[in-house]
């Protein structure tokens, strides 16, 4: 059954918008009395049955209405440097939201690599894979922002950490998480790394430093891989 | 500091093998007296010093070499099918060996979207992935098989698991891989699914059904998910 995203979803008749209904009438060439699913991006999810269809209009009946629970994933905070190279960026976001990251930031700070995003890409990216992976709840992705604002935003209402690659002892990231009282927002480094004063910055800013595993993981798996541990580990 | 491949890793002297002097060389700009890392695949590591250095040819003094301990990650063994758009399995690849996988599989089954594979271009992901990570033990990387072939090889080794996307009440990877008795090998299915007469073989064959999470993932992102799942929760 294919999934269609549907801001205005309601219970009855809905319609499509233009990009989902050539979608549904195009690419996935359904006909009517086909079973569809909508989703709003807001965790509501529909059951429905094709009522009519054209190449550009798509009207589905919808008559069962549903919330999904927040999962533990869906509560963390996600802060990192766009990579050097742009598909690495992609990937990473694409498959963060598969495993169901609830908001994503992107920071520039003193060694990042790159200084501009499409932010009109990555939303596309982000829609086309919570359609993909059928979620109902489409994730937060903010405007980029220096680094030392991001630091500070809406610290209060998470446990912060903070990986970086180091031979330091730290604390793993799936401990952190086990033991966060409350959602995770984890800032990973950029590949060229914190400077001292950064670092420091976060340290005082209330961030406790993590390793994700031993092994020197590239920027973008680290993100994956720190995403992964915090929805396994984390209770809130 | 940057680690570089040397198949005959030993105490004293060691001359980089061509590809990895230039590497050395050129691409790092690496001078006499540096401090590098050299590591075989098999799980030796040692530091040394750069002692002569010309455009293709590196002589390094290795003076302390040591074995890695095996990881449980480094025992699962991954078999999947590979994916029609090819950079999505080389993604994969490139993570799952960054994350520490031991051994890979690919195979063609009745629905697999892709019939051919690159096999040197996948090994010299592997290679880069593991300098990147500084990994010392390279995973296995086998010829691709036919599906019923790579079932039943070497299966009593290995803590046998299926994983595909399913309405059905399957245990979850991670329950499965923490009560795993030995070492899990993980077969996921290719985009296209698998037919009833290839999933009822996994079954008679010993595999156990099991889930990746409750969203519909890519192939690559079950493959990927999975493999950090049993690195976190097998104990074998």
């Amino acid at each position: 059954m294919n999934t269609y995203y549907q801001p205005s979803l309601c219970e009855g008749d809905n319609y499509l918008t233009e990009e989902e209904a050539v979608h549904c009438a195009r690419s996935h060439r359904s006909r009517v009395g086909d079973s569809v699913e909508l989703v709003d991006g807001c965790g509501h999810r529909g059951s429905g049955i094709i009522k009519s269809i054209t190449k550009t209009d798509v009207a589905v009946s919808v008559s069962n209405l549903i919330t999904d629970p927040l999962q533990p994933c869906e509560r963390t905070w996600l802060c990192l440097a766009p990579t050097k190279q742009m598909e690495r960026t992609e990937w990473m976001l694409e498959k963060a939201v598969e495993v169901g990251i609830g908001r994503i930031s992107f920071f520039y700070s003193q060694y990042s690599e790159r200084r501009t995003l499409r932010l009109d890409r990555l939303r596309r990216i982000v829609i086309e894979a919570c359609k993909q992976c059928r979620a109902s709840r489409f994730p937060l992705l903010d405007e980029p922002k220096a680094y030392e604002t991001l630091l500070h935003e809406d610290s209060e209402a998470y446990s912060l950490a903070f990986a970086h690659y180091t031979q330091e002892d730290l604390r793993s990231l799936d401990v952190f998480a086990a033991n966060a009282p409350h959602p995770v927002k984890l800032i990973v480094g950029p590949e060229g790394g914190f400077t001292a004063t950064e670092y420091r910055a976060a340290l005082t800013s209330g961030y406790e430093g993590v390793c994700i595993g031993d092994r020197r993981l590239r920027t973008e798996t680290a993100a994956l891989v720190g995403v992964i541990l915090i929805g396994e580990h984390c209770n809130c």
